[in-house]
């Protein structure tokens, strides 16, 4: 089973707007077994879409449409259609209701151009949309299903989860698939590969084993693919159990989640809590931490210290230690993770201390270099890592590479 | 002038990534005055692959196409390339010398495979590619131009800017495109079109003026096209000079840059300091300052105070104000902000604390309610937002909240 996206729209066209859309639409019909042909951006031009419905007619079973369903002059897609499938506009009634409570609850008065939002192609069946006035559309046409829907991201994605997706679950024979990720990290694609070659090698056919690398992380997903959901399943969990055994230490969860999410997982489980003292990483140590709901039951917070006075004061690093071995050393980095446990008196601790460039660096200590430490009231380790020129990318190596220091030592907790 | 952009490879079809690369390229020809017509993600197909530049070539004058490059055998885009233009592949001396320099210095033996990167088809001029193995291609064929590039983007973006753009402005008669952009914050969109409609409506018609909203901030765009680089420039600035003058104190920058490296600018300059006090952001503005070279000129850093312990320690929030009024409140902003200044001995500080959600609010403290402060020695300006449910939205908009805040505080400077 084969679908299309296309996104109608300049905004695409232009760069302003990265598609992001497709993406998460492809995700989702692979999960149910849907592949994806292509995907195209045209302009909010009658011919140019036209074409590309046909065009994509030809390749696909499923053409998935968004944008270009605004109230504006601009946005003709619902039009196009319309002469595409050789059909008029009709007012839905659904449609006008949703627009209507829409404009009560804002209580903004609605415009004759509002109410044309509830007009659609005669040969559709709406598809509410509970964020906003615009109605998604699917349509059964020569065998071919078309379904068109707003560009707005949490409008287009309430609509495929709630509407879409189903939808084509229940009216499609799809095949079961079933996914599974293994998260690891701290080894490299190639080191993993090696070293399960065999199991991946013994895999039936109709399992796929796919490698998903990410800055220091390697995600390992099992897809399965068939008529017997339970069969799948025993294989799934079969093959999950000997890549994990086989993996050991790498291995941080058995789901797709983030790094820093799993450890929080882990700490949440076992009452554990934890600060931060973050100097080249400006506190983005801390935001990866904070942007997951319920982070406060383990994290207490900690310091950005980028200045020499800020590692003294907050974190009682020695002003000694800071000018005979400087900011960016092991002695210092002990200090401030040793500092972080005993001022904020949490369970564990993160620090990271080194020179992010792209300028700053010294002959013995060159852009890239950072120091890491991460420790408990028993425990302390550090480790020098040597990453590249740009910026940005130092940060967020830096951050991946304590998170992955800090779930080693996690690893050693016993109850 | 239009082109035409089409990406090869399964990754963006089955979500896997994100096509930023398309983007990021639209935006650069559309600076210098050339259209995108289409962007198609096509898989790694032959037949689909010939399919996709037979329709390309029909609706444009250039075809851009990033991906399919690699040395393994499912990146079929130079064979198949040379298929479309009906020529042979030859090994070219410039590319096998690049791949040969670029495994000696990582000490790697050249394997067949890798020398076959430097096969291309024989009707194409290279482009060099100072980051990686793949050549990349530039044809003529048929009055029209192709450009083959790889899809990792620092790769395709080296090509693009030393090679490609530079190439096509040599060989097309493109108009001059000025562009100047004018960021404002705390107003918004509609808001800023109705204060300036005026100078719009008199924009003469090779001038347009694009509103390009994100997150609290707009950013004006003025592009002026034509002939006479010194008419549009006088031009361009003339309607600056005017748009400014009435935008007036919304205006951050004359210049493309997010708004805290408008503010880092001014305070580098002015000699001044800051650090900051997150709660609800826990770290978030503290990286977005330090992603910027040099901040550390400027930013002293702060803290975390994520638990009511650190508050009171790193910050000297009283305990009895936090039990009073909460740890959301003007009140606890207030010693939060000044316990900054105090404690980090900057010159100017920001705090906030909020509830980010999904979860914790009360009835009256419902989730998305924010405190912000921004201080220096003489003044304290707090103030109340209430956003959203959605708690990465919520991050992101109290850290523009407060970085506006403290722009508007630094207008009042006095050198």
């Amino acid at each position: 089973m084969q679908a299309e996206i296309i996104t109608i729209g300049d905004e695409i066209l232009i760069g302003q707007i990265i598609d992001t859309n497709s993406a998460w639409i492809a995700q989702k019909l692979n999960a149910i077994g849907i592949r994806v042909k292509q995907i195209s951006s045209v302009s909010d031009e009658r011919g140019h879409i036209l074409e590309a419905l046909s065009h994509a007619d030809v390749r696909a079973d499923i053409i998935l449409i968004t944008g270009g369903l605004g109230p504006t002059k601009d946005d003709i897609t619902k039009k196009t259609l319309a002469e595409y499938f050789g059909v008029g506009l009709v007012e839905n009634k659904d449609a006008l209701d949703n627009v209507t409570r829409i404009f009560e609850r804002f209580k903004s008065p609605l415009l004759e151009v509002n109410k044309r939002q509830a007009e659609v192609p005669e040969n559709c069946e709406v598809i509410l949309n509970k964020n906003g006035t615009a109605p998604g559309m699917w349509f059964n046409y020569n065998g071919k299903i078309y379904v068109s829907m707003p560009g707005v991201p949490h409008e287009m994605m309430y609509m495929m989860e709630e509407a879409v997706i189903p939808k084509l679950q229940a009216t499609l024979k799809l095949p079961f698939i079933i996914h599974k990720t293994i998260l690891t990290a701290g080894e490299g694609e190639s080191f993993l590969a090696e070293k399960i070659a065999d199991i991946e090698d013994a895999l039936p056919a109709y399992v796929k084993l796919a490698y998903l690398p990410k800055l220091g992380q390697v995600r390992l997903r099992l897809s399965a693919y068939g008529e017997d959901e339970k069969a799948l399943k025993d294989k799934i969990n079969e093959y999950t159990a000997k890549i994990v055994e086989r993996v050991g230490n790498a291995v941080v969860a058995q789901e797709d989640i983030p790094l820093e999410k799993a450890i929080l997982n882990f700490m949440t489980e076992k009452g554990l809590t934890l600060s931060t003292a973050e100097s080249c990483t400006g506190g983005y140590i801390a935001h990866l931490i904070t942007l997951h709901p319920g982070s406060s039951k383990v994290f207490f917070g900690g310091a950005v210290s980028y200045s020499y006075e800020l590692k003294e004061s907050i974190l009682g690093v020695k002003n000694e230690t800071l000018w005979q071995y400087g900011a960016v050393s092991k002695e210092t980095v002990t200090e401030m993770v040793e500092g972080a446990l005993l001022n904020f008196k949490s369970d564990y601790a993160i620090a990271v201390t080194g020179i992010a460039g792209p300028d700053g660096g010294t002959p013995d200590k060159p852009v890239g270099i950072v120091w890491v430490g991460v420790a408990n009231a028993e425990k302390t380790i550090t480790r020098k890592f040597l990453f590249g020129n740009k910026r940005q990318q130092n940060i967020e190596r830096t951050a991946i590479s304590a998170l992955n220091m800090l779930n080693m030592l996690l690893k050693e907790f016993k109850n």
